[in-house]
């Protein structure tokens, strides 16, 4: 494999799975050329007449949709880790005789271990997308024939969009759809809120089956995907486990290093003016998160301060919000918990959106460019501010990306972290992974303090006199190294096995090969 | 010209406006090739930082956008007879010294008679699209440069989705709409409740445009336009009339003979058995339509019975059945009506439709595959049953087709038509445009009586026994020469001035210039 040096000196692939690479040429320097994918013209001739495009079951609907060896096969993760269509679907492909084929997912999760036995046998060749859990490791110890490649959510509708990756087909979960395929994702019991990540596989795909355990009477209200760019239509018991659909990762954390670092982030913003009439923000799921939003929220309150829009991810805080009237609007990309599915159905100022349209960088402008501040997490950053958001630092594959290399763009970008985490330090010398350059990340907060980016003079002026305990990540990184001693640098081949890239296609960093344990 | 006769007998150009046409081969015999439009990938780099895309005017929105001699520019007719954006538009392309533009609307309304002055200044080439009123008069006069084009609703916006039509810059007029180009037309002193008609145009126009005379904040919702598909927004006084924005067509015919053609054709629909719980039916403007709707509702109530769609355009009486429960769903194409505006901002079961969805003959089927009954107007039917809807009988184009040849797709179809017009029989030998061919009319009520067409043995059993007045297409014309005489046959030239395209993009007839009057 032919390695060279990025603009951010990694070392990366100049080919990713037989496909050429474009090694990353510094933020915004890329532009991209061609044209949008153009999928083949359909005609109504080759659908029933009557507009019922229910088939018996889903190994009928890939028959139908002609599945064969190396195809692309794409599904959501709006179900997250209840999902268990992808296993059936795989199972069935394994039963077809299958080989070689590619896993598309928007995400994978723990539940995906299982998989891992397809990998082994031959059926799936590779799986491109986020790597975790089980399957990050099976990545990192080099056993996946074909690279992984990781994309944030925006990157990965982009990618289908721009025709990077064509999928052959595509397997949707559908919590309610009805018999021409219009589906959504708010009723029925396994409802998931929005199904926005099913939006460029729907509009890309050759064949699009729509999966259902809700069959609904036409038209299935809202149509969120529609029924135009769907070829079958499959309605079975069961298309995820509904108790394990929505995060569990909703409560707020009850670490008092934690709940700090949330109420710090939560009084910088506030602080720094960002929290003004019509203000936007992102904050994600995960215990510093959701702490951090209710801070926020009732830092709002104090000040009668009332947000334009909130970006979800969306828990039962800032649903909370909106129903208190603290944002005008919620713009859900996915659902975190039950209390965002019950409000997308009776809110109308809850909307869902989709990464083809929040998160997509080959756009006529997407959302995140509209946003005030995101909070986000990480595994490492380094004294440039570059973060890490996939790997640990043992090397190991750990989350995907999600929407963070996204919201790099918002207007303001606030790491919130521990300094250090399960004993491991994260402000190290190096990323072990580059996700984010340090020039789009503007503060680090930890337990610590608030580091802001020297680049960012106007935050720097802006919080000045305030009572914020401003630190540097190096005074931060030697206090952390004075306790716990210095981080060791993770043990790795020279042997890519996974790609990260950036949100513009290009090739931003590579992930390799761990030695396996001894 | 080169002229072909077509499977219908009906003479047709090969080439239409320097394109290649093919013509009409048959109902369902012809199938498209190839790929979709795909236009060129854009990157947020080009678009501003922060998300706010307003500028000046309409002027340097056209300007930015690059417009230049000879292109092609796009509107929607939600606004119908109240629109002046058009005027507008083309009022500044002469100022700006543009010639030989071609203007595609979705409909164009006698308001347009104004763009006269520049099509014959030379700034418009020609319109393609629907003719009526004294545009109507300018083209089968023979004036117009280029040929008009008829296309149904369902094919404009396939035309635009196969690349057959091109669009360089569409200018969208929106009701409400935010500073990144979100667009809806629920809201603000403008609104006219869908913008189905722009779907196509900015889902595929190189440059969009969107003009509000409502700016809200960032997001606009609903969303039915996105921002992600624009480039420029424009913000001014006013664009359009908003008393003529919904049509004047809504009062219930009070003709005697009228209201008796509405109540044989709701009668047939319950005495056929297609009146049944869950059946879905299409009933435009127009004073039998809705007294056709007002007597349907009447019998469903009588009946017990509950429709599970209905497809609009929506007028109070569609709303009224809504409201009642006579259906579970309204779905809507364009509102006639200030009732239709006002439920689609409050009746989660409204929900708005595009003819690029609900229409589209290229598509993974459509919306009118699924339809149990439409009833339609026409100018004209002979005696195998085609009709025609765009020219009077003396030749000249009168009405544009309309969602009318997508119509033709449900299960049933029924022409509801006046024997005798301003005393000219509708009845005739030939129809001096053929629109729909007679395989697909199932039914023409008359004030004479009902004719079911031969082909539908299922329909004419249906009814045996009921009270219904049935009677052959022929005794009707019988009936109404003895009293009136035949018709003339219209005075035409042999220079065809407009194409008629079928729902599949093929040509279906030729309007030919008629002689100036003495």
């Amino acid at each position: 494999m032919n390695l060279v040096t990025n603009a951010l000196g990694r070392m990366v692939p100049t080919e990713i799975n037989g496909r050429p690479a474009v090694p990353f040429p510094g933020v915004d320097r890329f532009r991209p050329s061609g044209c949008k994918a153009a999928p083949r013209i359909p005609t109504v001739l080759d659908y029933p007449r009557d507009g019922n495009k229910v088939v018996k079951d889903l190994k009928t609907a890939l028959e139908l949709a002609g599945v064969r060896n190396g195809m692309t096969i794409s599904t959501h993760h709006h179900f997250r880790d209840g999902d268990t269509l992808a296993l059936q679907l795989f199972d069935i492909c394994a039963e077809m005789g299958l080989r070689d084929l590619v896993w598309f997912p928007s995400a994978a999760f723990p539940c995906h271990a299982p998989l891992i036995k397809h990998l082994d046998s031959g059926v799936i060749h590779h799986i491109e997308g986020s790597l975790n859990g089980p399957l990050g490791d099976y990545c990192t110890s080099g056993r996946m024939r074909g690279l992984g490649v990781l994309r944030s959510h925006g990157a990965r509708a982009m990618a289908v969009q721009d025709g990077e990756v064509h999928i052959d087909i595509a397997v949707l979960a559908a919590p309610s759809a009805d018999c021409f395929g219009n589906a959504n994702a708010v009723n029925g019991n396994a409802a998931c809120g929005v199904l926005g990540y099913a939006l460029a596989d729907a509009m890309y795909a050759d064949r699009v089956i729509v999966v259902t355990n809700n069959l609904v009477p036409f038209p299935c209200i809202p149509i969120e995907i529609s029924g135009s760019y769907v070829d079958y239509v499959v309605v079975q018991d069961s298309i995820g486990d509904p108790k394990k659909i929505v995060s569990g990762t909703t409560e707020i954390t009850r670490s008092p290093d934690r709940l700090y670092i949330a109420e710090l982030v939560a009084r910088f913003i506030r602080d720094a003016g960002i929290m003004r009439n019509g203000f936007s923000f992102q904050a994600g799921a995960g215990g510093i998160s959701l702490a951090f939003a209710v801070y926020l929220a009732q830092m709002m309150k104090e000040a009668g301060v009332k947000a334009g829009w909130v970006h979800g991810g969306t828990t039962k805080f800032l649903v909370r919000m909106l129903e208190e009237g603290l944002t005008d609007a919620l713009v859900d990309g996915q659902a975190f918990d039950l209390d965002a599915v019950r409000s997308i159905a009776v809110n109308r100022s809850h909307i869902g959106t989709a990464p083809l349209i929040s998160y997509n960088h080959h756009s006529k402008g997407n959302f995140i460019n509209l946003m005030d501040v995101v909070v986000l997490g990480a595994t490492e950053v380094d004294l440039n501010f570059n973060a890490n958001v996939v790997t640990h630092s043992d090397g190991r594959l750990l989350h995907g990306i999600g929407g963070w290399q996204n919201c790099l763009y918002a207007k303001c970008v606030i790491l919130a972290m521990p300094a250090v985490r399960d004993r491991i330090p994260v402000i190290v010398d190096e990323v072990t992974t580059l996700c984010g350059p340090g020039e789009m990340i503007d503060v680090v907060v930890t337990e610590l303090g608030i580091a802001i980016n020297p680049r960012r003079q106007d935050l720097i002026e802006a919080v000045k006199g305030k009572s914020l305990p401003l630190k540097s990540l190096e005074e931060m990184k030697a206090e952390v190294e004075r306790l716990g001693g210095k981080p060791k640098r993770p043990e790795r081949t020279s042997r890519v096995v996974a790609a990260v890239k950036w949100v513009d296609g290009t090739v931003l960093d590579s992930v390799f090969q761990i030695p396996e344990k001894q």
